[in-house]
């Protein structure tokens, strides 16, 4: 058992952990050389240019001046300065709102953190529960719930503390969900014309033995949408093309390598083999070889794009609907078309950069067995995952090792690193596993056929999160693998999982304290640091890059990862949520994780990740949602803590707790969901006449043309044809949503505009506009 | 255990007691007098008038036609002549897909008895499993699963059969879905003009300090569908206007049975007490005291009348908004019209009958509550509803009686009727609480906020199943109340529950075959004697009735009954899947229930049902749901029964069977479940181009104008001011609705044209018109 002593031993070696990762960041970062790697978002707006370009040689590279590094912590209130509205137009709501996620953690567990110390504190240490019962104990179970005698009336303290957190994590939740649904609405509503705006997916347009698709989905709109339907675009198979595209991506890199290497070292002319990973086959002179095949690819791909568009094969039963109004749009997503309900299925089309093009084309009946298939196989994956895992551990022992690769042996053979082998082989299978994890549960969620890229990570979040509550959470709390647990479960009641559970709990404090302390502390810190980043940047600097273009290819802004980032959090929520009340010790670690994550993800945001598409924060109902399951299970392991500690009369008053609990979350679900689903007419209605009144003259059959061809069409295109002015309007499109003029001079540190400049002040005009009644 | 021969004579008394009500009923039905009771529904249709007009005194009350007596079975063919199209023009599409109900059971089990009997019966007859364990058994257990020995292979028969009964039901389920849903669309397709179908219900208007509610929704409306707006009638709270006409009835029945009688007797004028019940209170003379009564009660609705009109606090947030075609209104009731989704809320207005009038002021907020109640209260009334059942109980004893009844002393205190009391009072309170049950599920629906009756009905439905399928099916299954059996459940393991129940199984049938036979049998062939409105009918006759008017007012044709008739037979469709497989011997007892049942209420359905309203069959994905969980706890049961009969190499082959079913629930819930929530925007399209096409200058205003008024209103205002020219256009409606023109002639006996007469050949037309691609 961990003492007081022991947990902050621990805490020490994280905290020094973590600063070390901090101080790294804080000299790396004033390096004009890992500029791009720990400021590409300002790059990627076009804010911030090479400091390569001037200044002498050595500070080109290196930063020399000393002042500098003495606020190397600086960069924290930097982060913070940003205000939200701001950080809106800057990278998106999506990210704003993320953000919120770690400031709605903040909200919850600071009050609870006062309430709990200075009323559960007290109740808990002035018991001599432990010392009696002669068990061994630490000081860290002498505040908590372990310290109070079976059956004793204190554990009313408990149950009132147990309706305090809920009705202040209820309270806060209400409120989150309250302004992130606003947020939401006055972004759309305040945000630019999009095409999304007017536009509409259509899918399992019914085939026509007498109409092509486009000419099918023409009549039908007509027909059934006659004052507002503008024009449509249909969906094209291109997934062979985006495949030679890519490929020829590819071979062009390993041309510029060549060449690189070739004026270097002007002597020798680079040569390769043509065989599997260039081990072996035929020796050729590998840019000659390279330019032949970057030529015939791009034969290929010209011929593909003539095929796509004349074949209609290559044309899917879907298509992009656009029409005259928002209004129009919004009733068009709404309602359903056609008698049959599966054909002529009408959704808002996502945003282009959102859309997943390749699973556009999956018919109806298909997919609900594909989700079948793929809950069938989450199950195994999550409760039988560890059989696979076992095997190859089984596998790769150090005979198998020394088989296969013979020439290790003598290397193996010396004692110290056999012994390092052999205590690190078997966990290999099971890390590697787990850093495969998220792109195993990704490719699930595209199988599905889920059409944008927001929904796949939304998707990929939720199972991400199932596997950790079952694989992390219960696995350390019952110690034993899942599938042992699976048995002991079938096996025992269902009244007696959140006893069986539940007297885990308070054991298993000073276990996720080390736990937050590692993963939470530690590793956000860590991430600040783009290790990975950092070093590929450098290494495709070194090989590959010749001008300003491939230098900005080279840069890898990276994203937030919902689907890895968010399951994160919410095992915070849980682990706080269920110690709140029986362990309050445990709350200022999570509050830490809260704050440090914030401060680092708020400054990843301004300064590095840049968000591929923009949803609108339509992952707020699953983040909700989450945090509320996390609230049912806390109190459920509650109750089922107090049934064994014979407070019978206390317990039924937990009862009432999860019933109140889901009857809050079915109020907001029908409160706030439906702004993240649908699109009110008023809100259309209002828009379209606004602008009408704006512009009478625009011509909206031309913005909207080619906005849903798909990327890599135009990629092709541009690709091929040097810019020919088809993709104009849509590049035009990309532009206005992207460049915010901003007074920006500052170039060595972060640089921070918080003054509401002009480009924000329309914003405050409009949400006057909102307010108004 | 009772024996073949036990069984047989069971049945024996059963179909003896089935045909004597039958008998009863043939004879009964042929006498004039009982027309009314018999045949309202021809009477409400005005196809038939009251024969008592014409002929001998003596054959207006008794058929003296002993030829008619001989075919005393020939409602029977005559019920099934009727095509079906003819029947829902007849009754409705509501009674028709009503019908198919037990058409499907009869399509279900007919295929499953041949394939049973062919295969398991002989499977488990060869075998002497209970001879050897010298169990006592019977006739029918040799029959049944039981007879297998343990671990034997045979019982791979039994999964093959469990597999294609699943098959087969699941296919007869998606085909019966398939065709309810074309018959749904097509009759709402062929209908003739109806105002719901240019109607929305908007809910929760928002109060305004400027507008009035009517002011609003006008405003609202025209901004936000500018182009389909027509006009709206909002929501009037005529609760208590409706109290009065009710009161103002009941007194006017009294004070026309007090004229009766005093015609009857000259000689002295009836007199009555005031006091409560006519028991105490001064004494009056009755027929001047209720002809005072009555004017005073006029008055008040008068003055009730014009409150409601003119206060803006009768007024409620809720309207009735029209379109000008039916896109509009289908446009406006697929969508969200506000930001905040808890404001104009819009949904398809119930046609005007289906109203639930009562219900429409509820706020949006207390909804959520109000249903989390009941869901409360529904879990204590399924579980612990023996408890103030026993408590009633424990106070109806002898004694209790003797105290409070003092003057019933000297009779009670025989023996012979003492001991028939002792026996007979502790079950009487039971017996009231069940015949309650299904006005309390009523109530508890209406306390929810469900705004049509159809929707109520199906409501109480689904609880009124859920509670059989607690408090009779598992009750009879597991001996013991249910209350001991939740802690059973509570104590066991989820893994154990199937096997717990499915052990039983087999050991019930004999109980479950006498069940349906006394239910089913007797139950069914005592439904269609009617004795209680027969005896009802006759009483008012006697006392009430001096014009054709009032006799019309004395039938009571009652209706379907959905949410009491409906979960009824979902009890055989559970008891017959889950015997299926087990005990087939069962499965004809089920099957002459079903047919049994066809005939008798296609035949009231004919001739007596009135129904109140027309859903166009929007119950049936709650009767296709049903069937499904059936057919899943039937294949959990199959499980659990095999898993005790160590047959451990068989029943994996049966896990993927509840999977695969509840795949295809949610298959069939997305392609057909839309047909019965959403209305197609094509169809709605479709109907309107027809109608312009036909009508072009049809005054849509004036006809939809005062259709949504609430029927008191028109009630009070038709009494009052003896039919105004206000609701005529209404009462036009309602006459265009019902009268349909046929060439009936017969009068004595059940009328049933047969052939496709005029009325039904625009169908043929429009179904032709339907399958045109």
């Amino acid at each position: 058992m961990a003492t007081l002593g022991d947990i902050g031993l621990a805490a020490a070696i994280n905290i020094i952990t973590a600063f070390i990762f901090l101080i790294a960041f804080a000299i790396l970062r004033l390096q004009p050389f890992n500029d791009r790697v720990y400021f590409p978002k300002w790059y990627l707006k076009g804010l911030r240019t090479s400091p390569t370009t001037s200044g002498a040689f050595a500070s080109k590279f290196v930063n020399l001046d000393y002042r500098s590094y003495l606020r190397f912590l600086n960069w924290m209130p930097d982060a913070l300065k940003m205000p939200e509205l701001e950080l809106i137009d800057h990278a998106g709501l999506d990210s704003a709102v993320y953000l919120r996620i770690y400031l709605l953690g903040l909200k919850i567990f600071i009050p609870i953190l006062f309430l709990t110390w200075a009323i559960l504190v007290p109740v808990n240490w002035t018991n001599n529960w432990l010392e009696l019962s002669k068990a061994t104990y630490s000081d860290i179970d002498k505040l908590s719930i372990s310290n109070i005698p079976q059956g004793s009336h204190r554990f009313y303290a408990h149950v009132v503390m147990a309706y305090a957190v809920t009705f202040w994590t209820c309270f806060a939740l209400k409120r989150e969900y309250e302004t992130v649904a606003k947020m939401r609405l006055h972004f759309l509503q305040s945000e630019k014309r999009r095409p999304d705006q007017f536009t509409v997916l259509v899918k399992n347009v019914p085939p026509d033995a007498d109409e092509s698709v486009s000419e099918a989905v023409e009549h039908f709109f007509l027909v059934n949408h006659p004052d507002h339907y503008l024009t449509h675009q249909v969906v094209l198979n291109a997934n062979k093309l985006a495949k030679l595209v890519e490929e020829k991506k590819s071979k062009q890199n390993w041309l510029v390598y060549y060449q690189n290497k070739y004026e270097r070292n002007q002597s020798k002319r680079p040569m390769m083999k043509t065989g599997f990973l260039g081990l072996w086959g035929e020796k050729v002179d590998a840019i000659e070889h390279h330019i032949a095949e970057i030529e015939k690819l791009s034969n290929e791909i010209a011929e593909e794009k003539d095929n796509v568009r004349n074949n209609p094969k290559a044309i899917m039963p879907a298509a992009f609907v656009s029409f005259k109004t928002r209004w129009g749009a919004a009733v068009c997503a709404q309602t359903q078309q056609a008698r049959n309900p599966t054909l002529w299925l009408t959704e808002w089309a996502p945003e282009p950069r959102d859309v997943y093009w390749p699973n556009l084309a999956i018919p109806y009946v298909s997919l609900t067995v594909r989700r079948l298939l793929m809950s069938v196989a989450f199950f195994f994956l999550t409760f039988f995952f560890i059989i696979p895992v076992a095997f190859v551990q089984s596998l790769a022992n150090i005979e198998g090792l020394e088989k296969t690769a013979s020439f290790l042996k003598p290397i193996i053979e010396i004692k110290p690193i056999k012994a390092f082998i052999q205590g690190f082989l078997p966990g290999i299978a099971l890390k590697i596993f787990l850093i495969l994890l998220p792109t195993i549960l990704m490719i699930m969620s595209k199988f599905e056929g889920f059409l944008s890229i927001s929904r796949l990570e939304r998707r990929s979040a939720s199972r991400y999160y199932l596997f950790n509550f079952f694989n992390v959470f219960l696995a350390s709390v019952i110690t034993g693998t899942v599938l042992e647990q699976l048995q002991t479960f079938l096996k025992k009641s269902v009244n007696d999982l959140p006893a069986t559970i539940g007297v885990a709990i308070p054991m298993k404090a000073t276990f996720f304290i080390t736990y937050i302390m590692v993963d939470g502390w530690s590793g956000t810190a860590g991430e600040i640091l783009r290790l990975k980043p950092l070093i590929i940047y450098h290494l495709k600097n070194f090989f590959l890059v010749k001008t300003e273009k491939d230098r900005e290819e080279a840069m890898d802004p990276g994203s937030i990862g919902f689907d890895t980032g968010e399951p994160q959090i919410q095992l915070y929520f849980l682990i706080g949520l269920i110690y709140a009340v029986v362990t309050p010790l445990l709350t200022p670690f999570i509050l830490v994780f809260f704050a440090l994550a914030y401060v680092v993800y708020r400054h990843q945001i301004i300064n590095v990740y840049n968000q591929e598409y923009e949803s609108s924060a339509a992952f707020w109902p699953d983040v909700h949602g989450r945090i509320i399951g996390a609230l049912v299970i806390s109190q459920l392991l509650l109750m089922g803590l107090l049934g064994t500690k014979e407070a019978a009369s206390s317990t039924p008053f937990l009862l009432a707790l999860p019933v109140m609990t889901i009857g809050f979350h079915k109020y907001c679900k029908g409160r706030f969901e439906p702004a993240f689903i649908r699109n009110p007419l008023q809100e259309a209605m209002m828009k379209d006449t606004l602008e009408r009144a704006r512009e009478p003259n625009l011509n909206l059959k031309g913005y909207l043309d080619k906005a849903y061809l798909p990327p890599i069409f135009k990629e092709a295109e541009s690709d091929s044809e040097d810019d020919d002015d088809d993709d104009d309007g849509d590049k035009k499109w990309a532009k206005d949503n992207v460049l915010v003029p901003t007074k920006r001079q500052s170039r060595r540190n972060t640089p921070v505009p918080s003054k509401m400049s002009n480009g924000s002040s329309p914003n405050l005009l409009e949400i006057q506009e909102k307010d108004r009644p």
